[in-house]
């Protein structure tokens, strides 16, 4: 996302933030997506949303389709990506702590709510594939970190990963969340678990999450405001 | 739903479950929205799926809208009514344990998972504003409860909420859920807020629940399996 990308000439001035063309069309997409809804959006109505002809737009995504998942597949690999980063030795309280607040403060920052498209029929067909797997395999992540605290069988281990998401409701619900949600719910997911006296685990997470890029949180989209 | 409405003779005999044509509209409605999306179903699909003539549908639902409304009000309405008839007097703790148990175990019972579409961006008009305060009304009951329990300014008051319609993701992920949820959720209400020792507190929510008719489990649908 660093390079101008082919193309025609632009039909009108940028309006959308974003870097790059690419940038721009995924910032149009994501709002029309969120907004209109996917079904109803065609290539056309984005391209015309960014002031660009639609050909243009295929020099960057061939299909509707292709371009929905850029977007879900960003929502999703940040937080791979950081948990890959985070030291295997660490506690696994700590760990899941520091992993549900990136989570959270990521599906926080972008500026369109692209976790409230995740349950859309066409999501289940096969150009997600890649998508789903990736979201899969965080769900398993958050899984056997609880399994680390509660025990193989148990129940809750569905839950901190659930908790996390329901940023995404209360965005669709009540707009913008509060800057501190990432914190509540990242203490919320081990407080699901039976953990008390949490002091020094979110003091430890913390201290993960506030190191890393802001343009990880949110990759398209200005920087978040810092988590706590 | 218990007169058989008025409409022409079948096309075909009944292949839905349901007492009557607009039970059957509404079963096959919720399975197309939920498996192919509101957006490209018409009412001409669902009359086909249900084996009866457009002409036959109108004479239950004026339009395609007026069907998503029924199907939404439905995941509502009786968890409402379910806590219009709790004793006032019950402690917070029990009342809103009760009240989580109940909605989860709504929630889980339908045959199509229906609160996947909360969200869509036609519920956010306004043929669903008296779906959307409902909704409201049901979040603001959870969270009057929860502030009754850790105080009104407190950012978990909002946690209780999420933790129940968690069972909508769990049902979009992973299919049929299990029959002990709804007790493992009720309680994770309660855990977030930071309340332990629930053992009293669970078994008297359990008795406010199992004594509720089968059929407020999932008022089209076969009767709900026992919450626990």
């Amino acid at each position: 996302m660093t390079h101008a990308g082919p193309g025609r000439p632009r039909l009108h001035a940028p309006r959308r933030p974003g870097p790059t063309a690419r940038a721009e069309i995924l910032d149009a997409a994501a709002e029309l997506f969120t907004t209109r809804g996917f079904s109803p959006t065609s290539t056309r109505t984005i391209a015309e949303a960014v002031g660009i002809r639609q050909a243009s737009l295929y020099n960057h995504f061939a299909t509707k389709n292709d371009i929905l998942v850029a977007l879900l597949e960003d929502t999703v690999e940040p937080t791979l990506d950081f948990d890959d980063n985070l030291d295997p030795a660490l506690p696994p309280e700590v760990r899941l702590c520091a992993l549900a607040w990136f989570d959270t403060a990521q599906l926080s920052a972008g500026r369109w709510n692209l976790g409230a498209l995740y349950h859309l029929p066409e999501v289940r067909t096969e150009p997600f594939d890649r998508f789903r797997e990736e979201r899969r395999h965080l769900m398993e992540r958050y899984r056997t970190l609880a399994a680390k605290i509660v025990g193989d069988g148990d129940p809750r281990t569905h839950l901190p990963f659930r908790v996390v998401e329901s940023v995404i409701g209360m965005r669709a619900d009540d707009g913008d969340v509060d800057a501190g949600l990432p914190e509540v719910l990242a203490t919320a997911s081990l407080t699901v678990l039976g953990v008390s006296d949490l002091a020094a685990v979110t003091s430890a997470a913390r201290a993960l999450v506030v190191g890393v890029p802001g343009y990880l949180l949110g990759s398209m989209n200005p920087p978040a405001r810092p988590p706590a």
